[in-house]
């Protein structure tokens, strides 16, 4: 495909590998699930994979396939921040924002934004702060917000994501100008959603009669930017370009956290990420609980043919932790070519969805049970709650026990049909209703545990996610850290957007080749047709 | 697996019909994407097609298959409140909650709750509103106050539906108890989240020296139960055994909803779904919206082999949706017998799920775009926004077609290389990042377009779906009303909530088929690790 020879770190295709071949067939005929505790004790949690499929021979074979992988290489080139992104050339070094010692620029930005938000906290100042960022700029905000202050803060956070005029005017309905503060986050400072929200933003405190330089914050990568957009230098914090969207939590974004819930709390998270980091680096392959996650992800998914991962937190404060880790997991193993530009030859990174439990259990779970095919689960649950009611606690806690249980276990259809005798039934009505009842069971599933929501505990869980899904990249051997995927919509966006403006006269136009830059933009006649109807407005 | 015999309303098995064969076979060899207009025009939205497998030899065969499956009777059997829901043996007859000349029992009902609300209204009464429901009692509510309360409303609507006692904690936290109304759903009035989460909130109530019966609303099947628990006669409003919980939106369910958005809102969304039940009933099948879309739905997942389904409205305020449409889906489709208690013999529901765009964009699309599979895609529009920057809504619109035609069309090899020449990339730099800008295309699709977000719309897009999911229930065979999967769990979690207390001496017992009354429930090593260690609490 390309006569550009392979980079020194060009892995080899992964289905040539014998040590490939040997790990599917060890995935394949080892026993679904021994009645054996399989757990590791790693920093801020524990993981217990008894629920995958596990024999000596499986790991022995991981740990094969990883040394063909040079696992121990690229894992220290990560860490390292050379430049693990191949196809963009940058490192990837967001472990480092969250290192006890980090370069002095981190620290010194780090403390910058500390001491601000403790001005701004000493004045008791800004009552509402509107957060406007997407994606890796709003998900990791909205999920430590959502887990620390979920029952209320002093200041209230909003968020605003989406271009859909909606969002900004909901975002801002009903907030005291002079109280708010627009936060805009912005790798690049030119994503479109995040630039427009912000103008409304912007125009919105112009209309209330304030000078909105002073109710702006901004946080990026291009400062310049920023301070051209109109944000004032001491209120802009920075990015730097080896820090990903999807792992940006650890550095400025998190500002909004801070405002909110308190500048400890993202020192906790660092602290956790940080322990996860060290015991990722040193613990044995056995005993590691990123690469067992990784090693289970890859066997079902590409060995088992599991095409979904459900994640399941019993605990209502962790709801963002599903779009957290969708992005951070689908983004980064949404390719089907390796590092080199070859197919990988195997089904790679996984739909990954979910809901908090109990919630879940009333939604989808029934599809989990008796569906074709169900999905592998990743249980989470605090060992301790923080309010005072234990009993709530204990039936989160049973019911989320429960749940996996069924699922490993299944019910047959003897048993099913007794369970029905138990109930009254004749036999005739037995026989016929156990069909329904029978549970196949072997479901696979983590079980994640913490301690407690601390900030340590979900910064610890945090970094377990992003080096499984690191892991995942060794061993497929594709590049993580890009995401070619999501330009080719951008850029016919910008042309349909001309096309559907009634003042321009683009949109007679079947070809707009011209506009979007593409080379071959003719739209398929249901694209044109829509064009033409949209460009009309609410007329029919 | 019976020797009872089959009921006149029993399906023939599907794979052993000659006109699945045939549907299977034209669905495999019909080209991905004609360039045709394939277009709907339902009542209340328009459904277009064009981005599904379509043929007119397919579209013969799904009519064929249909009629095998005595469609046209099951259809009428549906809406007649005959006994769909085999297993259960009873009715699932939402159609008529919404049915202009409905039966005067549920026509006094509503009337009831209108006046109810209606004199709430004009007392100024209550500034805030505790839903408390779970599963069906909470999402369709959530998804219309979302939906046309999205810049806030002079009642402030919170949603308790989680065990966990953070959700009630937060669910009150910071509320006037004086200005609180606690409103109740549960069909069986048994349901173990609602009660327990109810009982925090009476505390609350008497805890602020108010009678609590003043304030507590329930809507239920079972008003004898509610008026036991302490809610007065004339706060209790009914449901009925024929209403399952997933379409009980149209129903007394939606009370919170009428208190937050109004009355006339709910008086839309019956007239819209009543539209979509006469289009339903009198289209055609080749122009039939409900059935074209299942039919698409059964190709997807049963042929062509699409494990999930990706919801994709283009609306910020339809973010609920999701969870709705996933509740309606699964819980009705996942299920691998027919009514028969046989295997169906082909995959069954897929997994549900999806975001708002372009949040989506920023989160997963990467994945829908260059993963292994993908998954099809139902885009989803408003035409008309309500806000007043039509710049916003021109991007989103154009950001929803864009997205759409690159997971049509892809991107060759050749397209990516001249691309990245056109970029200014040397020879070698271009052949070798080509290959990770390719896009395979042909991802399946619909787009649904509404006029713009009125009640009207989105009950005929409820609907739609509702309609969706019983044509692919009666394809392949399965009786889409009940949910005997959701049963397990629950069993094996009221064993595990008395190991778990400390003060209980059932936890030391390996064995606990005695308290969970399940034949065998002795729990694996796992399992039992884990109740030993949280019946401990916080200690390690």
């Amino acid at each position: 495909m390309s006569d550009r020879p392979l980079a020194a770190d060009t892995p080899a295709p992964l289905i040539d590998l014998p040590e490939w071949k040997r790990f599917a067939l060890a995935a394949q005929t080892c026993a679904p699930r021994p009645d054996a505790l399989d757990l590791i004790e790693a920093p801020g949690l524990a993981l217990d994979s008894s629920g995958q499929r596990h024999s000596s021979d499986l790991m022995a074979a991981g740990e094969a396939l990883l040394r063909a992988r040079d696992f121990d290489t690229q894992r220290a080139r990560l860490l390292a921040g050379e430049p693990v992104n191949v196809t963009e050339g940058r490192a990837a070094w967001h472990t480092v924002l969250r290192a006890p010692e980090a370069p002095a620029e981190v620290r010194a930005e780090r403390e910058r934004m500390d001491a601000w938000v403790r001005r701004a906290d000493a004045g008791r100042r800004w009552r509402h702060v509107v957060h406007v960022g997407i994606g890796g700029s709003d998900w990791g905000v909205r999920l430590a917000v959502t887990a620390f202050g979920y029952a209320g803060t002093w200041r209230d956070v909003r968020f605003v994501a989406n271009i859909d005029g909606h969002a900004i005017e909901g975002g801002l309905a009903g907030l005291d100008p002079r109280e708010t503060l627009v936060v805009l986050v912005s790798k690049s400072f030119t994503t479109a959603e995040t630039l427009e929200n912000g103008a409304r933003a912007r125009e919105w405190l112009t209309g209330a009669g304030l000078d909105p330089a002073a109710h702006l914050a901004a946080v990026t990568a291009r400062p310049d930017r920023a301070r051209a957009w109109g944000v004032p230098d001491d209120q802009i914090f920075r990015l730097w370009d080896w820090v990903g969207g999807r792992f940006s939590l650890w550095s400025a974004v998190s500002l909004s956290t801070t405002l909110a819930v308190g500048v400890d709390v993202l020192e906790g998270l660092r602290a956790g990420a940080a322990a996860m980091d060290a015991h990722f680096t040193q613990a044995p392959l056995a005993e590691n609980a990123p690469v067992r996650m990784a090693l289970a992800g890859v066997a079902n998914r590409s060995v088992l043919g599991q095409g979904s991962l459900n994640i399941a937190p019993y605990d209502s404060r962790l709801a963002n932790l599903v779009p957290y880790i969708q992005q951070l997991d689908m983004e980064s193993l949404g390719k089907s070519v390796d590092a080199a530009g070859r197919p990988v030859g195997v089904p790679t990174g996984p739909a990954v969805w979910g809901m908090p439990g109990t919630d879940a259990q009333h939604t989808f779970f029934q599809w989990m049970h008796q569906g074709s095919d169900g999905a592998p689960v990743d249980f989470i649950l605090c060992r301790e709650a923080d309010h005072h009611w234990p009993a709530h606690h204990r039936q989160l806690l049973a019911n989320c026990l429960a749940q996996r249980e069924a699922l490993m276990r299944g019910k047959t259809l003897a048993q099913a049909r007794a369970e029905c005798l138990a109930e009254g039934m004749d036999a005739a009505r037995a026989d016929w209703l156990a069909p329904h009842r029978v549970h196949p069971g072997g479901r696979p599933n983590h079980l994640i545990a913490l301690p407690r929501l601390s900030p340590y505990s979900l910064g610890a869980l945090l970094a377990l996610y992003e080096h499984r899904v690191f892991t995942q990249g060794v061993i497929w051997g594709i590049d993580p850290f890009d995401q070619w995927g999501v330009e080719y919509g951008k850029v016919l966006a910008r042309g349909i957007v001309a096309e559907l403006d009634p003042s321009s006269g683009q949109a007679s136009r079947a070809d707009t080749a011209a506009a979007s830059g593409a080379a071959d933009a003719r739209h398929d006649a249901s694209t044109r047709h829509w064009i033409e109807r949209l460009r009309r407005g609410g007329s029919p």
